[in-house]
Order: C-alpha cells, then sequence, then structure tokens
C-alpha cells in the first residue's frame, strides 16, 4: 500500500514501486508456455474481479479501446447511450464514429438518468445495445448497474456495455450477475498498475453477436480475442513488461482479498466526503458534485468557484490533483482514491487541501471564509 | 548495447536493462507540460527516425494497430496488397475485416512482387490504396519501397500503405521521399523496446482522406492524434512507462546516430548471411529464404527440413530464436538481429547454433553431414 501518497488523480494512479520493479525483467516470447501461464493465471483472477464465469480478456491499449471494442462488436444500427458526464459521453461517440445511430439520455450534473426515463426510451426504440457508465470518472457518480441490467434484459436482443474503467478494482463488478453483456476496464484506475492495458469481460451473447457484425476490423476483434484465449495467448504481441507489473497486483489483490480493497476504497470515499462536507460546512468553498446517494467509491468530484488556485497551490506542496472536465472544467478538481492508496494517505493530502484552501480563499467570500 | 544476447526471436527483442530501469519511474499525468515536453522530444526523434516532415503518432497498442490506423484512415473502397509472407496476409485481411475489398498479389518464397506485376495490377484497377510491407518477419525479405512508391504516387488519388513494423530503427525509412502515405512501426522490434507502443508517419494526403473515410472509429481516429499532437498529446491515456523507455531510447539512438545503428544492422544481417551460408556449404541442412538480393537487414529467416529439434536445442543452451510462420511453420526458425544486439553478440550465437545443427543432424545426410 502506499502510505503517503502525493499522486491523486483520477487516473493514472499513483503505482507501488515494488510493481514498477516488475517491469524489469526480460523480455519473454508471447507464444510460449511461460507465457501462457501467466495468462492463465492473470485470466483467472481478473474472473473472480469482473465477476464473470468466461475469460476476461486483456487488451494492449487504453481502456478506450476495450469501450471500442464492446461497440463495435456489440452494437450492430441503434444504441441507446445513458450519460452521466465526459466519459458516457464518449462512449456515444465512440458509437457514432462507428456508423450507429445514438439516442442519448442524458442526466442532470452529478446525479444518474433515472431507471423509469431509461424503461421509456426503451420501449419501442428498436435498440440493440445500451451504452453505460458504471463509475463516472468525470463527476464522481457510481451508477446502479444492477437494476439496470434488469430493465436491458428484459428487451429483445438488446444487449448491455458498461464502461467499468474507473471501477473495477476499487468496488464490487458482478458482470454475469448483472446481466451485463461487456464490462471494461483499465489498468491505471482502481487496478492501480500503469496505463496501458484495458480488460473486458463479455457475455455468449455478446459473442454470438460479434460474428453477425461486419466491420469489426482487426485488433478489436472480439472472435480473435476469443480464439486466442481459447490457449491463454493474445491475438498480437502483448506489452508483456505490463503483464509482468499485472501478474504481481493480481496476486497481491488476491493477498489483500477483494473484499478488504473494496473495503479500503469505500473507506477512502467516506473519509474523502466526510472532509469534504466539513470543508464545506467552514465556507471554504467547496461542495461534492455528485448526489449523496451515487458518490463513487473511487473518485470524489468537488465543486469549486475556480479550481487553478487550488490544483497550482497544491501542486506547489507535491500533491497532484485532477483537473475538472467538460462543463466543469475549470470549476472542478478531482480526487482519486483507488489503487493502493490508503486513508492515512489521503486524509494526509485533504489536510493539506484544507490548507491550500484556506490561504487562495475559494469560498464566497473574498478570503474564503464566511 | 546488448554484448551477450540470448534472445534472438525477431520482436519483441531483448530490451537493455537501463532501457527497463526507465520504467521504475513513477506516473505523471499525460495533460501536463512535463508530459507534452516529453511528446516533443520523442516525436523531433521519430520525425528525424521516419524521414517524415510531419508529426509521428505514438499509439499505445502493438504493431497491428498501426497498421489498422492506416487501412482505416487510408483506404475507402478498393485496396491492392502487396504480399510476401505472413504480415503482408495480415495487412489484406485487416483491410477486408474493415469492409474493403482486397486484390492480392503474392510473392514466391522468400521473393518480393516484381514492380511489373504491381504496375499492371493497378492499372484500371480503380484502387484507393496499396499496402506494403517493407521488412516481411516471417521470410526475411526486404521490399524495394521507393521504386513502388514512384508507381503508386503516379495513380489517381491512390494512396500507400506501409508496414515498416520490424524495419524502422534498423534501417533508414524515408517516409515523404518514398511518396508514402502512412508508415507505421512499433516499439518492440528494431527500436529495441518492450513492446505496447506503435508508430504511424502519415502524408498530408492521408490526413485528407480520413475525414473523407466514415467509420473510422475512435481509438484509431487519425484526426484525433493530429487536435492532440497538435498540443503534443494524445488522445487517450497514454502508456506513461513505456513513454519512459521510448523518450530514453530515441535519446540513446541519436547518441549512436542513425547512420552508425543502420550500419550495426547491416553488419549483424551480413555475418548472420555468411554464417549461414557456409553453414549450408558445409552440409548442416541450413539455407536462407530470402533470394540474395531481398535480405533483411533485421531478421534472417533459415529454412530447414524441421525447426523442432533445432529450436529446442538452442533453448537448452539458454537462447530464443524465432519459430517459423505460415507455410514455413515447422520448417524454419528466425534470427532477429536487430535493436540493440550486437556483431560479438550474433557470433556468439551463431557458434552455439552451428554446434546444435552438428548435434542435431538437420542436414540430408543422418547426421547432417555430407
Amino acid at each position: 500500500m502506499i502510505e503517503a501518497g502525493k499522486f491523486w488523480v483520477p487516473g493514472p494512479t499513483e503505482v507501488r514501486p515494488e510493481l514498477l520493479d516488475t517491469m524489469r525483467r526480460p523480455m519473454i516470447f508471447h507464444r510460449t508456455p511461460e507465457m501462457e501461464a501467466l495468462m492463465e493465471r492473470v485470466t483467472r483472477r481478473l474472473r473472480a474481479m469482473f465477476g464473470a464465469k468466461r475469460a476476461v480478456h486483456v487488451i494492449s491499449a487504453s481502456g478506450t479501446a476495450a469501450m471500442e471494442m464492446a461497440i463495435r462488436n456489440g452494437s450492430i444500427r441503434n444504441v441507446l447511450s445513458i450519460i452521466h458526464g465526459n466519459f458516457g459521453e464518449r462512449f456515444a461517440k465512440m458509437a457514432e464514429a462507428s456508423g450507429r445511430t445514438v439516442v442519448r439520455l442524458k442526466s442532470a450534473l452529478g446525479d444518474a438518468v433515472p431507471l423509469e426515463d431509461v424503461r421509456k426510451a426503451l420501449k419501442g426504440g428498436g435498440f440493440d445495445a445500451v451504452t453505460a457508465t458504471h463509475n463516472e470518472t468525470a463527476t464522481g457518480v457510481l451508477a446502479p448497474i444492477s437494476a439496470l441490467g434488469k430493465l436491458v434484459s428484459e428487451e429483445d436482443d438488446c444487449l448491455l456495455l458498461v464502461d467499468a474503467v474507473s471501477s473495477a478494482g476499487g468496488t464490487p463488478i458482478a458482470t454475469d450477475a448483472w446481466c451485463a453483456d461487456a464490462v471494461v476496464s483499465a489498468s491505471q484506475k482502481a487496478m492501480g498498475l500503469p496505463p496501458g492495458l484495458a480488460f473486458a469481460a463479455v457475455s455468449d451473447r455478446l459473442v454470438e453477436r460479434a460474428a453477425k457484425v461486419s466491420g469489426r476490423g482487426h485488433y478489436l476483434d472480439l472472435l480473435q480475442f476469443e480464439e486466442f484465449a481459447a490457449k491463454h495467448q493474445s491475438p498480437t504481441t502483448p506489452a508483456v513488461s505490463l503483464l509482468y507489473a499485472l501478474d504481481q497486483q493480481l496476486e497481491d489483490i488476491e493477498t489483500e482479498t477483494l473484499d478488504r480493497r473494496y473495503a479500503r476504497h469505500r473507506a477512502m470515499a467516506d473519509a474523502c466526503v466526510t472532509r469534504i462536507r466539513r470543508m464545506e460546512s467552514v465556507g471554504l468553498g467547496v461542495s461534492l458534485t455528485a448526489k449523496a446517494g451515487l458518490l463513487s467509491p473511487t473518485v470524489s468530484c468537488v465543486s469549486v468557484a475556480n479550481n487553478k488556485p487550488v490544483l497550482e497551490g497544491m501542486l506547489k506542496r507535491g500533491y497532484t490533483l485532477g483537473g475538472g472536465q467538460s462543463e466543469l472544467a475549470k470549476t472542478s478538481f478531482r480526487i482519486g482514491h483507488m489503487g493502493d492508496h490508503t486513508v492515512a494517505g489521503l486524509n494526509a493530502m485533504l489536510d493539506v487541501l484544507e490548507e491550500v484552501l484556506e490561504s487562495v480563499g475559494t469560498g464566497k467570500g473574498e478570503r474564503g471564509r464566511v
């Protein structure tokens, strides 16, 4: 664990030096029993993390590629995109860039789209796929996927494609139980690894669908991943060094246990939320962007009049936070309490944040005090 | 340089420990002046390596993705694929998987498609793109791209897309002078880096073409790379650790100088060719797959009756060579003399290879001796 982390971006997250060290191992060839054994271990542990009975695919690319893999293989014509912020919008744009027609359901800022709205949109919409964001990194909203999955599964031949880029590894994922057809993620968020690897848990239905979709392309062709996964291989040369780190981290996570890992993330989120609310109550001009019932266990988005002096003030003290995105670009900052960060490290950072907020005066009063 | 390399696969190649060490550096956020400075340095040096006046794009993915980027952005309907082996065929398949109609021109084994055949195929073919392999890793053939580029550039609105995955960094690349519209490569071959990064030098014509092609997708959308390259950024979270290694290696290559690097590769190829021919002449049952005038500077493909005892014999002595591909799967092995390997290291490996060939008797006589 990282006891005194200073890098609190919601991805890439800080990586333990022990994990970085694994990348010093010499290259191995990817069509060997050694690599197949690594891939078997990695896939077995990813299945537990993703709550998936099928193999979880490992893609040498960033999480965006795994989202595109879901879209390209899992949708045909009409897509319903549930959008809670920047990354939900990215999923929709990606579907359009692949030639699909997209209907957007957008939530209010910091909120999630009500299930009732989804139900209405689905009726008679003729959608063959629904895209959804489990954890919206832009606003710090964790959406309820289980109920959504039930709703979508009642539709005829409509698949559910879930972006879990900033949640997997930090909060329970239940691909099969959610009736999700794709749950995709990436290495550099709650999994606590360097960027460069993406993951995709997929359903039988998605594989069957893929066989019917033309123009799937090559690099993100699910059927190729399926073919190679059967022999614990990847279709193309994988990012070997990053696989070393993944292999080690999944072993370490198994040792920590998923339950304890999720509890640690929840404890970090609770500590962060409590503290931000206290800062708000004393007039430091901050507030949580996400609604109370939807607060993410991995990332907190904090609304503020102007994020520039806050981010710069933190940087001056050695701390990196995330900036804002989209309409919140200048009026929010984000704290990624994910990966191998700890409550102790978070509290130390929040002490400094409070100091910075006091000094820059971001509150309603000129000096930030009421 | 690696003075006593034992890993001679034609990708991934052996990586210097100093480069692996750079990957221990802590994460940085990718929207920062620090990362922009890194990307500016990297791009500047890649332009020199690729002989390109425009920015060379860095993709966090394997080389296959860069090939697909060229196809998806650079072709519309009809593609002519020049094929010298497995990787030329992959380029063609990729175009088909993207919905293009492909005409194949296949060379004889170890040979290159004669320019005259290309000229004939182009006439009246209505192709909007030609795919070609600069260095066919499956057969060890280096194809003449310069003359091909001239030929294709005489066609109306037909782009030339070149796979230089196993040549860039080991032999001169001249994107602009070749009149090539895309020259793509990857990190784990002659550039001497771990796998996980791909590169694409592109022409103005390709960028203009991309704007007219629909269904380009998102992750490999050239126009996004162009937009972000203008501010020295990547469209999505890049593989930060691999960029550290790339940054260091490009600096080291600048110190070595490209000329000396290419001369070292040519010297390794010459040493390998001379030695294989000598082994052939004493009846050790080996011969070069590639024709004399087409021998690759980075990889030698060696035909043999049965590669299994050779590969196993080498492995027993600590050396890893590459196996065969496609129709040569069992009847060839491949030596990747690329990246940071040296003539001294190669000669030491070839001594062991000769010993192995003598002991396993791969020649026409039962004991491998005539």
